[in-house]
């Protein structure tokens, strides 16, 4: 085997990525060598390659970046036991301690020590990624590559559709990003009675459509809480699913909503936001869930359960396929916006 | 209006039902009169068809027949303020005290007190029939009547299959009479991964089929259990909704759970039967539902968001359709088991 | 009997409230006349009292204030059957419709048509009150005038606290009025770990001892995050229980949440708030939950059950007493903060 | 250090148990070697000393005897890093796989692969035992040894009560042993309103007083169904926690339960039970819940908070010790019933 690779680096504070040769993993006793079939690009990744205020506080550079993907492992550690050579994975890309509070109450996606993979370690934008054998979630063998990349981030909508209640329903997904809209999916296929999704891309909005959404509203183009009264009889919402992090989402969603209401939230605004506890929290009563990651392994489960049973299609995410070494056109796509999920190739 | 109107009557302490000429129900201040357009046969009426143990310990003679229907509202009472006449109704078959204990806690469908439809009072297997106004579901008019005159039966689908969280989960559903079959029909809507459903009639597990089962298994031909397991990777289900009140179903269904499952239990197996409750729910951490009624009327505003939005579909589950004086030879369908939801129509 | 008696008013669309010889209230069919033996002052009397800006949009003047009273039934309409002439009785404040979603879904307290006694109609601080039969809850007879009185204020407390699990966990308290004392009562007697409890007023502090809290912390003198660490090894708070309305203990509060943690906010900030979602809330997978009056009436059974089992004692709430036609002195003592909870008799 | 140590074994396939001379455990590398302070003696074990059919069937001779036990760590393994030579620990005695599904999405007391001390591998009833430091649980300096022993089995007591919602509720305990009598404690410390508990022995009566029972009834002397019905208005109770397996407690606890109750099964009534599913379970939309082991941790985070906080205290419930080689009077004074928790002392 040979010993170095090409992988997609954050070597320098500054914007962009470089793809560079490096040295193809060492494992560790209970460590596992992927060798990278697909993966896929994050938001999380495109704050890496702009180099914003966050990416500057959190990484440490050198790092290779990606972490979501999915590969064959080639080669294990000496104490591993969960997965053989030949195996097809994907990967949790939380490394979780096992021992904090969190970690011992079933709750490892508040994990107080939590590492993630291409932001604290070195990622899967690479021939080969070294993760521990507790990370592995084996694949079926006739999963394509690409599907089996996404479901790292399809745990995201996963986890937030799961946390309210959306049976017989109505939803409304703020933000239409490829998250936002496997989460129109998947409140769709858990029961839903209407699912509404706001964005301000066009596009975005079409994918939407695609993945299930019953009515989408451009926020740039009209006033989202007349228009979402107009179609549910005055009524507004039962549940608000927040993908954005855009503060108008947050008070024109918290608006819609009825009183006894839900809102789980996973969109980062990224600062404080103003906010009428008194009017959109208190006085209806509504009750608010911070999301965070994917529960460990309980997400995974509930999301290979809706894809093999294909009550949730995921191919219209992926919009578009890249060799690796074009992943500098890819990102520049993805700040674009003008896609759904963006798939890597090795 | 005319005095006298022919209806479905309990008269006689023995098998069958009479067709008669009865006074029309005179309106208290709080009731409505309702010209009744569509009614369906339940598994209750059968027992009283029937005259059972149940039915002569219960019934006191004469009482008209019939709970599920759906009609105009002709008359109201003085003091009534939620319905007008003309609209369309359907109703609650459980008149509840509204000051016991579960009525003043929110939950009705447990009331200390109630009387119900067709079994307490006089039914809807007739031409008009009285119920107070706090009974009343106002139906959209577009709805057709014998799909109104369905929720109420299907409302107990609904509780059910609402009872557990069948999110991504493998379900069991034993028993495939009408509300059984529906049952199926919200399971998948809501999103089992996959819903197995048993019966011992070829017919009924038809239409399971036809109401979106995955796979249906004859108790007769096949180890249910085994069967199921084979289906299942050796793991079994994780949520069980008894609709049969078979002891078998009782047996095969837990015997079937994962450890953690859940089983939500309406069929009423009618004798107390022989339960080993360490194997079947203790070392395995089961939770069980006990399902009455319906949730009054959260069940009815869940029953109503998959009708109105078509994730359920009730049309195939209405096999037969008599004009009201021809409800003997309803009864005697409804008894050959070789049909679904039979109709009559005043 | 007499004609007239002698009420509190807010009379004039300025601050103060008048003590006024008006017409005793004439009742419906469905409602019951009630002498008061004990009222209490709330919070919101006092907003009427300073005629804030929140009082000055909401009321219609002439309006009796007072939402807060126990008595005894003197007269009842022609058609009320729960309640008997002699019977002593509390009353939850919220006239609510009956018919509307919230209603109907065992969700009253979130009703959409709600009136209340004391805002929107005539109130307790006054000789006789007319209240809906349906608002009255018979206390038992050897419970004391004041302590009855106080049950509506006492279910705001046991709402919030029930509202999170507090089962062996640590429990943070901001804001020591009145209903922030007896949550710290409810927390304690429900299985709280530890209650920690903050506030400014060194008074009310002591007041939170009394009634059970652990530790309390005076925000003035401390910086409550570091003090609340070092007395949880460094860990925080599971629970947050926000009864002051006040922006500093939002977010202190929720700063001290443990990951995973829940908040039940009650207290009314009275204005937007700049808010951290994304590390108070979504990277801590924190749940809140908005608090509004109680649970009808499963929290005033709750509520029963807390003081008829002695677990909960109220008598500490309770500081001062005034005649009826002291109210002045009553409210001016409130306005001071050196109190807790102040009982008017007429 | 010596070779050998005395120890309590299963040698023979017959009852009773021997005192040994055995080897020291070896410890592999992720095992930690605890010096035993104090062991208590469960039910189980009072099964494999009588060698009853359950025992037969599940224990590979020889084994070593105890599942409940603190001690000092006195040697880790080369890979341990939670446990450190020198500190004190309790241990859980479900050692667990870590990677079915069950511990894959915290249920680790559900474990597919559970080995249990004192069951399948060596126990604590010896000088010195061998456990995995996965199943450490590091005590406090200052807690006694013997209360430390005890929180295996009062995590059932917390696991079992922690299952319904108690808060304000009236409880009935059926069954008075140690673990019944420290569940009666738990359920007074979160919030009941009332806890009833029956039993054959007067002398666990008197125990269950101790813990804080509010009244006994002896199933031997009274009609519990009509006694308790007395003193409840006879309304029944909210909660059943069953911990004596026997068929009459199942019966009479489930026909005091109220509608919309809950019942939590802990007791193992070893033989299949005649059970009236209709009138007991379906008709009252009752919720049952089988309970087995302790979730791991969150109940020993439970246990700890009611043990630290003082709100429960376990000492009355130890009522004897012996040095580890008086065993067999231990186990005779256990089988006896006239006696709580008994405490062994190597």
């Amino acid at each position: 085997m040979k010993k170095t690779m090409r992988a997609v680096v954050k070597a320098k504070p500054q914007p962009g990525l470089e793809f560079l040769d490096v040295q193809i993993p060492k494992i560790g006793r209970h460590d596992i060598l992927v060798k990278v079939k697909a993966a896929s690009i994050c938001g999380t990744d495109v704050h890496i390659y702009r180099w914003d205020p966050w990416a500057r506080d959190r990484l440490h550079l050198p790092v290779g970046v990606g972490h979501e993907f999915s590969g064959e492992v080639v080669e294990i550690g000496t104490d591993v036991s969960l997965v053989e050579v030949g195996e097809t994975i994907s990967a949790e890309s939380h490394v979780i301690c096992g021992y904090c509070d969190m970690c011992r109450t079933g709750r490892g996606h508040l994990c107080r020590n939590t590492k993630i993979l291409g932001i604290d370690r070195d990622g899967g934008f690479a021939e080969y990624i070294s993760i521990p054998e507790a990370n592995a979630w084996i694949d079926p063998e006739d999963m394509p590559s690409e599907i089996a990349a996404l479901q790292e981030n399809f745990g995201n909508a996963v986890h937030t559709a799961f946390t309210a209640d959306v049976r017989s329903k109505r939803v409304l997904v703020t933000g239409c990003g490829p998250v936002g809209v496997m989460t129109i999916a998947v409140a769709k296929a858990i029961g839903a009675r209407a699912v509404y999704a706001t964005d301000i891309s066009p596009y975005r909005l079409q994918l939407a459509m695609k993945m299930g959404a019953d009515a989408t509203f451009n926020v740039k183009e009209v006033n989202v809480v007349e228009a979402i009264r107009a179609v549910t009889e005055g009524e507004g919402v039962d549940v608000l699913l927040e993908m954005s992090g855009a503060p108008t989402a947050l008070h024109d969603g918290f608006a819609l909503l009825k009183p006894g209401g839900e809102a789980a939230l996973l969109g980062l605004p990224g600062r404080p936001v103003e906010f009428n506890f008194d009017d959109l929290l208190i006085f209806k009563g509504i009750r608010v869930y911070g999301v965070i990651g994917r529960k460990i392994w309980e997400t995974w489960f509930q999301a290979r359960g809706l894809i093999r049973s294909k009550v949730v299609d995921l191919k219209p995410v992926i919009t578009h396929r890249f060799p690796l070494e074009l992943y500098d056109k890819a990102f520049q796509l993805m700040i674009s916006g003008e896609c759904g999920k963006v798939v890597l190739l090795p």
